[in-house]
């Protein structure tokens, strides 16, 4: 064969030799490349060949195959033949075979598979002389012509569920295998009549014939609607195709001395080293998993079949040695002989993951670069929380976004109030509200979890429950909650204030009544995989912290500093408020300054306690960032009590809220419009961070604050911003004699700052990318208000992410990887990080190190998740990823 | 002198030679540039010497002269007293000199001025000697002292006009020319005291010391706080610096046969040729200005003296000839000698500035090019629109922001349906308003003009005015408006319903009472100017334009097609609404289906009017666009009766309302969203559109639709609303059986449709650039709410324009040319043009030019300033504007 000649479209496998190896997955499948790596390796492996997928789409563009595949095929059975001695539709020694899809990739659920093709009415009698066996010769062909109808003719299992159903009622049969063999034939015509009744066209008794026909179905379903949304979902090219598996049959059903079953090379849930799966005697595979019988444990195996399962345990250690990685298998244990149908990179939880690359660590089968590199860093998320235990089955009864991982059960409650109460009795609470607000933060410190029927990833319930590591749903669009009524309705059901519910923040369900859950833990295995990836990453992580208390969680999760400390989540407790409230409705700058006095000291015990929480870190502190109307309160009792306070009318204080409203308080008077506006703000908060910095400087605590300004657009707000925050500095180290190095920056948050980042940069040191405001601007998109349309656009793949959740790189990304090109060339030294939702986001992560950015932040939950996905992108640029990722 | 040798640094003119030319202005400056040209020109001008405009920056820098100024400043001092024959501290023939400054651009009110410098005690003598007239060297001494005080002293005029008045009390003098000469010596010595006592320092007698503390004194005024914010305010760069002139003392005030005045070579207001201004016998420059002694028209001069004014007359020829263009020129008559003392391009206003260069063209001075290159395009808003009456004294009250141009009185009123009401009975009646609605919409349409207290320039009160040409005053502040009390109160005065107010909706102004107005002409002269620019535009001009009287509006004001036929406009009316309204509370598919076939009807015939008032040209139609709230009552009355009418319960309605309300409606279910979530309405749109445009074809009507899907954040938004369109097109075809060609494309008015247009593009067939909301999001600035503070941010130069007013080149242009970019380079022949509020404003007519963009569209009354800025930016590509630009 010369260089220029084509492809072949057929691949044999079998004595020992395969045409194809693990490495021609793109060809032949991930089932297929399995098969040819196990029967190079000299694995027991029955014979066969696969079907390129390359001829997928031709069959689907042109409704036929090339003539070329002919002969190929033909020679390939020829191969089978002898391979097996048998012979295709003969009569004396029948050769049958399975026929399953496997793409490129694994697609769940999309997979095509036929059992015992080759039967007819005359070969059947053959396998029944063979065998011996009757009952297994008829069970094998009323399989085959049911799998056949399905697949090839496209019926529904109802109408063959229920023949046989009769079939057993009239034989006073419980199981399938209790049937006499002649109720197996007379079902097997049955089954062939309900072909022809449904479709009007007979079932093909000649071999070849049946062999086509299943092969162009199976290339068919590649483009089944389900398959085709799964692809454009998952981001799989139409292109890539499925090839075709035909593969001589071995029995499970053979008696007995036979059975099917499936196993890990490791636990998948614990990842302990030990063969772990389960498996059916006298059973072809579908048994397995119909859930009609009930697979005993594979220990079992062990004792019922002692040579097999040793056969299976010594090759399960060959393949996990040899692909590198723990291996789900499919396997088929013919009178007493094993045969291996498939192998494939097992599916784990986030536990076994770790402990298993660890191990595999430990046992020198892969490097640390690969155990970190094959860690799904979302994976951590089981880790962190609690989970639900997968063998629960909890009464689902809503949906929601999943805006804060972990799970929680508690008392319903509907209001911040009895959250706090309620929970200071250490009750176990949720707090369920159509949506939080600042003023619900001191339910939400008390609650186990929050719900919230209205807002969406980024809204105010979300950011905060992720910031405190506690589970929250939010947007459950389902539910209607009655707040007056204390009562929750979601699809005619009512859960009244007091009832018990749970929530899984992983998945944002919903569930009624109490459900079984996971604790987190954090093993050594953990800590030494995270060890690893803190040496590989270039990337510092931070972490977005309000409090102390934040800040050390954020130190005992790995955290570098701080990235984003939002000053206002300070001005919302008791008397702070109250001071806030007075500067706000203060009618002149005298007025506004007596009441920021009062949260000077207030701000800077904050401070001192934060910068000491991080010593020797950086901390980023923003300048107060909301529109001041929401510090304001809007029942009106509450409007009251506040006049009464600050001895006003209720007129007074009603006509400043209602001046202080804003049609789109998003794009309104907030960031560093408001310390334009009123400079005494910024010049209060500077003055608070430095003398915090310099009080915790002169007891030799090291302190590297960087005051970052919000919402500039326009070079000149910085500028104006930039100089109150000097001079106010100037004045503090002069006042308290030391001096503080600092760095001022900015949060670049609006596309308008992005594409003036050059301008900015000249006077800014650093520039922090407030993701959230971002894409919200770009987007043109309030996350408040995104909920109402969002979840339809993700089911109707308008998009194919939330871009709350996953960084949008083909929209806001350009607008990012631009602003750093321009702020780099403008100051060399700028130092670039994102503090917005996406900081913990891999995926943002991996875009944040190709821009060579200096860190991240994200809350302290997501810290080891964004430690994590550094080293993966730092490996990835190295090229580490893709070399641990063309494993199977 | 060789190449390398040093400029020089002062410019001698005189006795028919001038060192400097026109063509130095960034040198000599403005006024220095026209002395030197008027010199060459053999024109009487006295003679003197220009310092260097470079100097000043050195000065400035460096606080001091450089050595070698002293040398070239004598020798020219040399020059100008052998040309007159006098001495500079000559007791006998004393030279005297002017010293003003004049920079390369003029800065009004930045003049400084010194007059009669070089006299003192003794030379006052000699003056007096010469002249034979005692009063008019004293008083030349007082006003040499007064002015060198207020220039290089920098003392206020007060303390001098007060020991003026004492003076003139004192010998029962009415005016300063009837004190004797005694008491004005005199008062030269108080001068001198006032002037001691003030600053400590001795007036300076020695004549040399007078001119270098003057020379100073003029640099040093380039730096006051006025001046410096003047220049960022225009982007005049710092370093231009002011040149000095000094000139020979020529004298108005040496009797009744002396006298000194302005003229323009043409009529500034009317443009009638015609020399036009006035003057003061015995006086000097300064009274003409100061008001105390009331100036004659320069037709009195005539007679008069009729040579000087002869000469007046060849010199006002000769210049206008020479320097192509209307001139503003300042003079001196000394002893019946004509002496010019400045030339400049005259300020006219939009009407003469439409004739003066259509009869320039007609006399054979300039081209039609320079003719339409010189007239800005924002003065023909003064053709267009009713204007103040200059002469008019009006009682201001407020300004506010200029939201729509033109002037009108009225009966202020307070709510839609009493500016309905009266209006219907004649009345002129003006619309007040805390904010405009578009449930104001009927009284907008009777009001005379439109006043709000809030909202910024792109309002609804703003746009709707503009769209209407109705004047309209947004955003004053300063007013509250008592809608219930039926009264506004402004700064502690009270306007109740009825009382007469006047607005300046091209100022912002706001009067009390009635004000003479001048009627808006459209002159044959305008026609010419408009039909020469049509010939040299590239860019078509089409006009924003909701209904058929709007498009016929558009199109004798010279409209090339429709570039926003805004949907959502046709459904506030009436009838209309309620089917809206139906729709919305309709709480399925097939409520809404029932609701939108109501709405069918009408919104064909809006369509088949509009098609037939622009047949021939394209017409881009926007689906719907706002969200859904918009179009529901706020009022609890107006509540209970939508109730009532759909036969739902107040809470259903309610209900509704909440549901649809949103936090940032500007960034919610809005735009193709709603087609999106709805696709029934895209579909009845999509259909009233087709049918009416295939029924105005089938009567050989010219149909060219052009349907848009609004704010696309994803090219799949666009892809499903397409779709839909299509698929309605097509039947609609099939039905009518006729075809009518249309486009399908897109609004760009979100960062994200920029930054991804390629693949936008690759499915649209035109892009229109919607800026008011690409400014807003790019910005994150609400223009509902920036009215707040965005006056602060212009006042306190924080940015140099209103973004919502003039284009932001620097940031929001930015994104602009990379979409257009990317979008042409996906789609060779995508039509691209600009439908927001900028598109009638010349800087981004300019900016559409020079990005090669197709139209540009805008309000029916800015439609002839985009015409006429369209023909400019096309001339300045080709580079004629330049050259126009560089005369005078």
């Amino acid at each position: 064969m010369t260089d220029s000649a084509p492809h072949p479209l057929v691949y044999f496998f079998g004595q020992g030799r395969a045409d194809g190896t693990a490495a021609m997955k793109d060809v032949l499948g991930g089932k297929g490349a399995g098969l040819a790596e196990m029967t190079n390796l000299g694995i027991p492996v029955p014979p066969g060949f696969t079907i390129a997928a390359s001829l997928c789409s031709t069959y689907l563009e042109t409704g036929g195959f090339p003539p070329r595949l002919r002969p190929q095929l033909e020679a390939a059975l020829g191969r089978l033949e002898a391979a097996t001695g048998r012979q295709f539709g003969g009569t004396v020694e029948p050769l049958l075979v399975s026929v399953r899809s496997g793409a490129a990739v694994s697609m769940p659920g999309m997979m095509e598979t036929i059992l015992n093709l080759g039967l007819n009415d005359t070969t059947v009698e053959a396998l029944h002389r063979l065998s011996g066996n009757a009952s297994f010769a008829y069970d094998s062909y009323r399989r085959f012509v049911q799998m056949y109808g399905g697949v090839v003719f496209d019926l529904a299992k109802r109408p063959f569920d229920e023949a046989l159903d009769r079939r057993k009622k009239a034989a006073g049969a419980a199981r399938d295998i209790d049937l006499p063999w002649e109720a197996l034939r007379d079902l097997t015509g049955e089954f062939k009549e309900i072909i022809h009744k449904e479709t009007g066209k007979n079932f093909p008794d000649d071999p070849m014939q049946q062999l086509w026909g299943a092969v162009a179905a199976v290339f068919e379903s590649w483009n089944t609607r389900r398959a085709a949304d799964y692809r454009r979902h998952h981001d799989i090219p139409d292109s890539m195709g499925t090839a075709v598996n035909i593969v001589a049959m071995v029995y499970g059903n053979m008696g007995e001395d036979s059975g099917t079953g499936v196993a890990f090379t490791r636990d998948p849930s614990t990842g302990e080293r030990v063969l772990y799966g389960e498996y059916l005697l006298n059973a072809q595979g579908e048994d397995v998993v119909s859930g009609i019988r009930t697979p005993e444990p594979i220990s079992r195996l062990r004792e019922r079949m002692p040579e097999a399962y040793a056969d299976l345990e010594r090759v399960s250690r060959t393949l996990e040695r040899h692909f590198r990685d723990v291996q789900d298998l499919e396997f088929t244990i013919e009178r007493g002989h094993l045969y291996m149908l498939q192998t494939r990179r097992a599916q784990r939880s986030g536990h076994a993951a770790v402990r298993c690359a660890v191990e595999m660590v430990d046992e020198g089968q892969i490097s640390e670069e690969e155990a970190v590199a094959r860690i799904p860093p979302n994976d951590l998320n089981q880790l962190l929380h609690p989970t639900i235990d997968p063998k629960a089955q909890p009464d689902l009864v809503a949906t929601g976004l999943p805006a804060s991982p972990g799970a929680a059960s508690g008392a319903a409650v509907f209001d911040a109030d009895s959250a706090e109460a309620r929970g200071k009795k250490g009750e176990a609470v949720i707090l369920v509200r159509r949506e939080t607000s600042p003023e619900d933060f001191h339910g939400m410190v008390l609650a186990k979890a929050i719900l919230t029927a209205r807002g969406g990833m980024t809204s105010h319930a979300a950011v905060v429950a992720r910031g405190m590591g506690k589970p929250c749903v939010a947007g459950a669009h389902e539910i209607e909650v009655d707040e007056e009524a204390r009562l929750l309705t979601v699809n005619g059901r009512r859960i009244a204030e007091g009832e018990i519910i749970t929530l899984d923040g992983s998945t944002g369900r919903v569930f009624a009544g109490p459900v079984k859950l996971i604790p987190p833990e954090l093993s050594g295995h953990y800590s030494r995989l995270m060890g690893w990836a803190d040496g590989m990453r270039h990337l510092r992580v931070r972490v977005n912290a309000d409090t102390p208390a934040d800040a050390h969680r954020g130190r005992d999760f790995g955290a570098e500093g701080i990235g984003l400390c939002r000053t206002e989540h300070m001005f919302f407790e008791g008397e702070r408020i109250s001071a806030m409230r007075e500067m706000i409705l203060a009618s002149d700058e005298a007025g506004r300054k007596r009441a920021l006095a009062k949260l000077l000291p207030m701000q800077r015990t904050d401070f001192e306690g934060i910068f000491r929480a991080m010593e020797g870190y950086p901390v980023t502190i923003r300048l107060l960032d909301p529109p001041l109307h929401e510090f304001l309160p809007k029942e009106k009792e509450e409007i009251r009590a506040l006049a009464d306070e600050m001895g006003k009318s209720i007129e007074d204080v009603e006509r400043t809220i209602s001046r202080l409203s804003e049609v789109n308080p998003m794009l309104g008077l907030r960031g560093c419009r408001l310390g334009i506006m009123y400079p005494e703000i910024t010049a209060m908060q500077a003055r608070a961070i430095f003398e915090a910095a310099c009080t915790v400087a002169a007891r030799k605590g090291r302190v590297q604050p960087e005051v970052m300004i919000p919402l500039v657009a326009h070079v000149v707000e910085f500028r104006k911003q930039a100089l109150i925050v000097r001079q106010v500095a100037e004045e503090v180290f002069r006042e308290r004699q030391i001096t503080v190095p600092y760095l001022l920056g900015t949060m670049i948050e609006l596309p308008r700052a992005a594409l003036t980042a050059d301008e900015i940069a000249r006077e800014a040191q650093f520039f922090s990318f407030g993701t959230n405001d971002l894409t919200q601007t770009t987007w043109g998109l309030s996350r408040d208000d995104a909920g109402v349309f969002l979840p339809d656009y993700l089911e109707r793949n308008i998009i194919e992410f939330d871009p709350f959740i996953e960084l949008d790189i083909g929209g806001v990304g350009k607008l990012i990887a631009m602003a750093v090109e321009l702020g780099r060339h403008a100051r060399q030294d700028l130092k670039v990080g994102i503090c917005g939702e996406h900081g913990g986001e891999p995926g943002a992560v991996a875009f944040c190190e190709a821009q060579k950015m200096n860190y991240v932040s994200c809350s302290p939950f997501r810290v080891p998740i964004a430690r994590l996905a550094a080293a993966q992108a730092a490996l990835a640029e190295r090229g580490t990823m893709n070399r641990t990722r063309a494993t199977v």
